[in-house]
């Protein structure tokens, strides 16, 4: 029996596509820069039909890219050539809310908005959260490990994961469900696997541990005049406002394309940087605790604080509306890079200087997490295909001793800058590691690695 | 050259000790219960000097114990036959505080106290505390992760990993310092290596994440009937008390203990079980928000709390001095271990009875910490060597989904358990790590596996 009867037998024939239209669109990625054609897309419903996949792909020696909702930016689930597609989102099963303990476990291919509605009405929130909720899958963000504007209060996505269960390459399924919060019983597999991009196993479920909901929050911006104001405004937040949600930074560039574009006008006076503070809080109200701390950092007029759903929204639109704006403007370069905190003013100022100096009539937008020392440095200009600002600006973020995947991962777009980043050593380290679980390079061949085995 | 005179070389003479007298402090845990004799105990005074280190031992096929304040519990820290004992005590430099970002870079064999020192200085925290912090250092509690009482607010010791510095068995260094609070280049080695217990690499430089300093805290006292009203309330205090700090559970034969041994007297009405609450916070105090919400549990009568720092440690007592109210009745045997939340009042329950099925005569005094699903479950009567109370125990764990180590780690003492617990599949995958990072067994040999090539 040839592979794709073999796996219309363990899925169901109606689950195995073969059909061009319907494998499209789980060919190409949302943005469409990547894609490539599959031998089948798969869509197992059960754990065990995961690990039947995994076993046939495995003795046919053909690839498999485990797949959630497709949101990635790197590439990383669209198959490459000829792969089989382990589509997940059949696993969309809550199978269990705890509203005692603050526990969710779920299936890979629950979607985050789902899973934040059944932890809403427990009483709970999920830790993660960004703006293809709608679309992204909880086995995807483990996956990837995903990030978000809420990182700095409650991790990126791979502290949500409290157990798990996982089939290798083989079809040997890990499992570890619901998970203790603490449990050291050995290497810990469950953080190993997020972040791990599908390369080292397939994750079929997912052990949540929940957040308190913070349902009373306050939201500010205030004006800076250097990236160095920035970052020294954010460190005494940080330290200082116990119920900080977000610390999103700015710029006037930014802001001056958000208003051409989505009509909005800032309700404070122009500053050639800007700092968009939450606070959130289960308790008390925590609009004055913002406010004195903005006070307290000599924010002084230049600053601006809402409690009201609408007051609140309208500042975040300020930030949000950055990549609708640039989208009117052009396709622009997309490089999300983190530096050390130390370094992030020196990034933000240089980050443009780098792009000029290789194309000068190029426009550079940056935004970020600031206390995640995170930045998202947008171009403007150079056709999509030109490597040159990326090499800039990725050049630069090293020199800093920073990282060329904050959020998005490695997937194949940044294969050979992973090496540059983390030096031979590493990444030979952490080859080894996929060699040791997936010694024929059967999952995800091409994602991280150049050469999976 | 022999090992010993190479080692000499690398090290200094004064600093490679072979004297049985000089190697005793480093050959026995400081509970006396493992020892081993070490070929030698050498003190690196520099991360070059542990790679050539390592790199001799691997030569000559030499076992490696790294070591830090050897504060752990399970044997992983103190030889067993012959291997050479690598004492990291001497990498005790703070490098870096950044009071800015909240970072500092330190030393593997700083200890917990000379760090939280610093990062006080610096108006910080570390996010990880416990009783052995003058002795326990940064690089043994990253290799353990670490636990405490605080993992509820700030997780354990892998959380505080930003950045990382560790040298593999063959001697090569990996380094990712000062690390980044986002960082999606490839798969996570410093959490990896968090809780590996020397098993992959040593730990020689540690970037720590800080955490804000809770200045005002405040602690409470409530009395419950039964396990199950102590989990419902754990469970409503973790959703509804943002400043929740710390959530003890113990029991009314502990406190009677406690109240013999440590003349402390309890200042509400006896129940079978309590909760000690903590809250802690950089800006408001938490008491009123913590009477608040014990009110809102319905806690009533049986409740108490204390702002002042000598009414705080009043209470705490009743809670610290099991330890010290146990150690006058005998030599307990003391089990670390943890279930799923919806366990935890089935295991509070039944762990004494599943005790007493083995030996009649023994007595259990269990305590822990209530939000992480751990649980201390100490057994007075019964000599140390005779494991059938472990046994028992342990088995009851497993039963309830539940971890035979929360916060210990395996060491050489739970290494058969740990198959028990974790499955052949999960521990056989730990094992191929080991084995493409070490495929010689150098480093600890024995611990967390039986064999380690």
């Amino acid at each position: 029996m040839n592979l794709v009867a073999r796996l219309a037998e363990i899925v169901g024939t109606n689950h195995c596509l073969t059909d061009p239209d319907l494998r499209a669109s789980y060919e190409t990625d949302w943005t469409r820069r990547w894609s490539g054609p599959a031998l089948a897309v798969v869509r197992p419903g059960s754990t065990d039909e995961v690990a039947a996949v995994l076993r046939a792909c495995a003795d046919a020696g053909v690839g498999v890219v485990p797949q959630g909702g497709n949101t990635g930016l790197v590439g990383g689930s669209v198959p490459r050539d000829g792969e089989v597609v382990l589509s997940l989102r059949r696993l969309d099963a809550i199978e269990e809310v705890d509203a005692g303990a603050g526990e969710m476990t779920a299936g890979a291919g629950v979607t985050l908005a789902a899973a934040q509605s059944a932890a809403r009405a427990a009483g709970w929130e999920v830790g993660v959260d960004f703006g293809a909720r709608d679309t992204a899958t909880i086995g995807g963000m483990v996956a990837t490990n995903a990030g978000g504007v809420n990182v700095l209060r409650h991790g990126a996505m791979r502290r949500q994961v409290g157990g798990f269960e996982a089939v290798l390459a083989d079809g040997t399924v890990l499992r570890r469900l619901p998970g203790m919060p603490k449990d050291n019983t050995g290497y810990d597999i469950g953080g190993l696997l997020a972040g791990s991009e599908g390369t080292l196993a397939v994750v079929s479920r997912v052990g949540l541990r929940l957040v308190p909901r913070l349902a009373r929050r306050a939201v500010g911006v205030i004006g800076v005049d250097a990236a160095a104001d920035a970052v020294a405004a954010a460190g005494r937040l940080r330290r200082e406002l116990g119920s900080l949600l977000a610390l999103e930074l700015f710029t006037d560039d930014g802001l001056e394309l958000v208003m051409r574009h989505a009509s909005a006008a800032p309700p404070f006076d122009r500053r050639p940087m800007y700092l968009l503070i939450e606070a959130g809080s289960d308790e008390a109200d925590p609009t004055d605790d913002l406010a004195a701390a903005l006070n307290e950092i000599g924010a002084g007029e230049a600053a601006v604080v809402a409690s009201d759903p609408t007051g609140r929204d309208r500042l975040w639109q300020l930030r949000e509306r950055h990549t609708e704006a640039m989208n009117a403007e052009g396709v622009p370069h997309k490089l999300d890079v983190s530096v050390p905190l130390t370094r992030y003013a020196e990034l933000v100022e240089r980050a443009p200087e780098a792009v000029r100096a290789v194309d000068p009539a190029a426009r550079t937008i940056v935004y970020g997490h600031i206390a995640d020392g995170n930045l998202h440095v947008n171009v403007l200009g150079p056709p999509p295909d030109d490597e040159r600002v990326d090499d800039a600006v990725f050049g630069l973020v090293l020199e800093l001793g920073g990282s060329v995947s904050a959020e998005h991962g490695i997937g194949v777009a940044k294969v050979d800058w992973l090496i540059r980043d983390r030096g031979e050593a590493a990444v030979s380290a952490m080859g080894a590691i996929k060699r040791a679980w997936d010694p024929a390079g059967i999952l995800n061949p091409g994602v991280i690695f150049r050469n999976a085995a």
